[in-house]
């Protein structure tokens, strides 16, 4: 019974992940998003991939008060001892609903290059997804945003750096192509979200769809660490988990 | 009802974070570990605490198949539909027995400072911890490893990036000369361990101790990427995941 | 702003839930599982409710050493101060792999019936249900068993009690049908599940299939506390955790 | 490599689980609560038993809108394709603050009777517990509840129920006692809440003290059933925590 990995082996002397000996090659020479590249590609990536990559990662750790960050206050209020919790049970959060999006952009984008080859005109692939997914009664992943409107200011801030660091791609073409058509077909200006960008820009960076999703909730976690922090600043008397508490329960209203 | 926050902000167009706009500051411009920093210290590192935070999260993000990757792997063989709960489980081992220690390891070490004063002599202070902790019956955190010995590799390393970068301080200073003191007192060798040179350097860095779990922790989540990755890889049938299964369920030596 | 609900509202004398009183109604009334009954029906069940209700999650309790409850083990070997984390990460393992089928086998019949009337001829649904699945290219959740072949024990032993408690029903008849007619197709014994006998009785208990997920994850809870326990019995050194962690180790087959 | 277990075994025809067969000896004749019994002390519970059990585990399994309950509803909210998802955060907030003083409890009164004897008076062990207790300044864990003062209702309930089944023995006599000299030092009275009450009568059924915990996270998971299923028929748009959610983004009170 042998465990076949590419992950990483330690020896007394030394450790290696991924091809690399962590000593030499990895602490003080990458970043630590990069370690999710090396997870991902298996192998380090070139200076203007770790840019990229740590740009979308920021852009998506941290959103402020989300369903997912208030369940790491709330969990820290339970289980002080416990902060590994409180980053989990916010990461539980950051499912379909809020994180998934990116990754349906990604696969929408991807599928339809191999479906309809890498050399259609992106108009005509444009078209022929939008129809498809009207017709099969879908939604558009990365369209529309309950408060950034008409515009996500993440995401041409995003698509100026893929163009500068040669990431603004195909699929970064294809997205945006897709907006603007459905846009027309709507009559009216609907939000490129941040998911649309980061989806496009992943697929041009050659990441598989599958993996996004899990780069975007590692991403998460960093951004959790600012809740955890915040809660054992004010004290538990005052945290925000203790105050939700004491309003939510002052407030129920319980019918039989 | 108000909920304060230094965290975050969204409006339309801009969303704030920690003080900084984050299209404009934050993305393209800081590292995800930054978005760490910035949840605990509530301003932007600068350039050598970003390097050096990289390197203490990247040394720790990663050890190959320990209990905690293991559990990612077998969460995603249930619930592959939820890579979140597979990021999630594997945290949730991240507890006081693997993680803990490089806390532990920074209490110690600002406590002590507390105690006997920033200016005491070095020597004295370690004799002082040691003698406390002998006569507690308390362990000493960062000290030994399973494998790595007589060194860890990691550790020197992480104070050669440290002095160089101007963050091996008098924290580092105590834990190496408490380690001094504790060999010559067992009359042998004993690893000093990552975790006893991470504890340090975040003290040194002026991380508050109780907030070094939290980025420890959100540093796995990136490194457990690589785990969720390798499974879908494999595919179900050849996953380490359904090969352990399979190896205990032929294994199971039960005992009424 | 004021949070409606059904579930429970405390006041200095009194614990309110689901409209019973908690003392007076419930504590040394009801067995733990009517709580999840009272959960999802907003009443106490009756006594063959109550019954069959425990039977069912009796069964799907504990399945011995599971991806799930593997994951439980790694996860107290980790973090032993934290017994709710150990318990979580087995819940999140249980996944659309091992506890989704259940729920998958009563919509199933709850939408055959929906669609195709209450009153149609069971021989007429199945054969419409078979056809619709076979040409749709989906599997039949309920059917197969790795190791329970060509009879799961727990199958029939469920339908005898739902029959003796009045609570097989036609979902139950239809389940069977649809077996009946699918081996005949195949031409060969393929097991009926018990996850294909707890879909049928859930429905004839006349459960929202929506719900049946969360009882099956709450029941698994419950049987977590055995491997929760026997871990802290083997103490850390003997511990299954610690001894697969070793075996892994060991044989850890490093490829760059 | 072995892997000993009494826990379970499963062969083609029978499932094993703590020496009995699931089909025969358990399925039907035992609740749920019971097989955490059997996973605490590897054999079935006495009639009298299961019937403490139950009432012990209904009594904690539910308190309305908790942290715990309120982080499975805003998990639910964002992962709805993952209802373990939503319990295993919501069981992650049923930390030390919350769930573990009934484990707290019965570890000073095991203790208690350890050092000082089994046979030693009652008073005189109580007024030892004590004095030791606030020298040390520790807290009583059982003692004292924000909402149910004078009297916490769930209390004398489940100590009328223990002494009827024959649960109220020296365990409950001791806390009880301890409760009363308290009362009298602080000269007014103090809730002896119903963590008091389970963590004596657990002590008197001869739980381990160390195993209540993991007990009282499997009934919190069958409560959280009803929290899952409210979301769901609330529907997403007039749930909990989309109300929540709403609520504070719209007071979010941000400050650089």
């Amino acid at each position: 019974m042998k465990f076949p990995t590419k992950v990483g082996k330690s020896t007394p002397e030394k450790i290696y992940i991924h091809g690399y000996d962590l000593t030499e090659d990895l602490i003080g020479e990458i970043t630590l998003a990069d370690m999710a590249f090396l997870g991902a590609k298996h192998r380090k990536p070139t200076k203007n991939e770790s840019k990229m990559l740590n740009a979308l990662l920021v852009s998506v750790s941290e959103h402020g008060f989300t369903p997912s960050s208030v369940s790491t206050r709330l969990t820290y209020l339970g289980a002080p001892e416990s902060a590994q919790s409180a980053v989990a049970a916010g990461l539980l959060g950051a499912g379909t609903v809020y994180l998934g999006a990116m990754e349906y952009v990604a696969e929408m984008l991807q599928e339809a290059f191999k479906k309809y080859g890498e050399n259609e005109d992106i108009r005509v692939i444009a078209k022929k997804v939008l129809e498809e997914r009207v017709e099969a009664g879908l939604q558009f992943p990365g369209f529309g945003h309950p408060m950034h409107k008409p515009e996500d200011p993440r995401t041409s801030k995003l698509f100026d750096i893929a163009d500068e660091l040669g990431f603004k791609g195909k699929n970064s073409a294809l997205i945006l192509e897709i907006h603007k058509q459905f846009c027309e077909r709507k009559g009216k200006d609907i939000t490129l979200n941040v998911a649309g960008a980061i989806g496009a820009i992943f697929s041009d960076m050659e990441f598989d769809y599958r993996h996004v999703k899990s780069l975007a909730v590692a991403s998460r976690a960093v951004g959790l660490v600012a809740h955890v922090v915040e809660e054992m600043e004010y004290g538990r008397k005052d945290s925000i988990g203790q105050k939700l508490y004491n309003f939510i329960e002052e407030n129920v209203d319980y019918k039989k």
